[in-house]
């Protein structure tokens, strides 16, 4: 599967330590210091991740001339929904007027992203499909609350587009998917117990943040590993790392566990926060111009819930 | 693709029309006489769609005595989730133990049901899974307003639970999927402002009633018509219709505008009301008795948002 177009659309608020130091007391320097972020972006009051994920869409279409009458499937990934029945996906489909595409909204928590380019690439190989409009969009600051002062602050709104088809060789495309792979993880530890979000009742919250963060280290290691071994790789021939961007603590475990240089590990962390499922997908477009022709890059996830993921792609032009 | 399991799980408090008498001070009769709503069910305080899908999967465990030990995906469908991180496939998956397997939540209204088996085609097809746990629940009384004239009353609470695996010729299984397919239709009518829901804001509501109503008795004809062509069949040849029960009223257009005996419709609005995307699940499970080999089944959907769905289901033995 090729990935033959993206985008990132980031809300112009800015949400920065001073603010979160203003709600509870603690210096400013603290955030950093504790998770990386010096800032994050937050949607404003009229954008929800319909909208986001419209506007992500738009910048695709604007950045690549891509004519998107031929879509045929509308993947929307979330945890943070604006709507469940009128989702992302259907959003979009109404907005770029895509007549005919199957529409399809999911969550696997902070995954989600990879599950759909996963759902993309079952559908493209069963000929359900022959290309897809992947749309993640995370708007936590609907859910999360400011004040909360163990989670608060880690959370930024964003949203990425993708469009992929089957691959075409020789084709155009500058990535492409060679493997991608998900795989559920409530059964450990604190499980869907660790972070949640219940709309009608918590909001978004993280009561077990120790436990989230052990087993985002552990499993996105595993996970890694599992995927270099499935193609007779060592994490040498990894050109750039991915990780979902959940705290700069867990990305700088994961690159020390499997022995990334620190150069080698694509952030936004620092600039973003965590962005839920729109993050690897963000970080990857942000450092795409560092790659060339031959370079593989992995994306690893960890999503609450418990879930994790992960994509092997190849920088073909 | 084979079924080779299902449950349906229903929460025992019932709202009757006397209740919603009271709500909104319309006579009984008026909520039967044009929904073709006797009663439906109701989630207690305690429970969620996370709690129902649980319940629905226990039920299937013990009445198919099935071992889900080797289910290696499970998929929830609801547009009414209790939680977005911690997602009913992910709430399944741990109290169930199900190690190993992906997990995926998604919606499309009430279509979802019907994307989730979808799904599971494509993954199973594809070597991404050889078993797959199907939950579908809907908590509909946690975002609808009963005093909502319009809508409030249409609304049941219901979880439904299948287990499929690969067509294994003249093997166990009752009922045999022979295609599936979905659609978005968010381009048609008023698309996603027909109905919503939005958790943290309008909840579950329907401004445009009637759009809804035409494009359901319209786009569930045109889909069951498709499906048909698509097979060199001709409704003669359909034992039994399955349609998403949303209205009696939508039920019956469909079936004349099919030009289907009554008696070959299958019903469960009258009891339970508009169950979401369990709804077809379960009047499938409660009508499977008067099936017998050779049988064919269509099961077809509409839903908010809007999209679209269907399934050949053929009763094998």
């Amino acid at each position: 599967m090729d990935i033959v177009a993206g985008s990132a659309y980031l809300p112009e608020r800015v949400a920065d330590n001073n603010y979160f130091s203003q709600l509870t007391g603690r210096a400013p320097e603290w955030f950093e210091r504790a998770t990386g972020i010096a800032r994050r972006r937050r949607a404003g009051p009229e954008e929800n991740t319909n909208t986001m994920a419209i506007a992500a869409v738009a910048l695709l279409q604007e950045s690549s001339g891509l004519d998107l009458s031929d879509i045929d499937l509308v993947v929307g990934a979330s945890y943070t929904p604006w709507d469940t029945v009128g989702t992302m996906a259907h959003a979009v489909q109404r907005h770029f007027g895509l007549a005919g595409a199957k529409a399809i909204y999911l969550s696997t928590a902070c995954s989600s992203f990879i599950n759909a380019m996963e759902l993309a690439a079952a559908y493209i190989e069963t000929g359900r499909c022959r290309r897809a409009l992947i749309v993640a969009a995370e708007h936590n600051s609907l859910y999360a609350d400011d004040r909360d002062e163990q989670a608060g602050h880690l959370w930024g709104d964003a949203a990425t587009a993708m469009v992929v088809e089957a691959h075409v060789p020789g084709g155009a495309a500058a990535l492409r998917v060679l493997d991608i792979t998900s795989r559920g993880l409530a059964d450990i530890g604190m499980g869907p117990g660790g972070v949640y979000l219940q709309p009608r009742s918590a909001g978004l919250v993280m009561p077990y943040g120790k436990d989230v963060f052990q087993h985002a280290c552990r499993e996105m290691e595993t996970t890694a590993r599992t995927m270099l071994g499935r193609h007779g790789l060592s994490i040498a021939d990894i050109r750039l790392l991915v990780p979902h961007q959940a705290n700069d603590r867990i990305i700088t475990q994961i690159a020390g566990r499997l022995g990334v240089d620190d150069a080698q590990v694509a952030r936004t962390i620092h600039e973003l926060g965590n962005t839920g499922c729109a993050s690897t997908a963000i970080t990857l477009l942000r450092h795409q111009h560092l790659l060339t022709p031959g370079d593989v890059v992995m994306l690893v996830t960890f999503g609450g819930g418990y879930s994790t993921g992960c994509a092997l792609l190849r920088c073909e032009r």
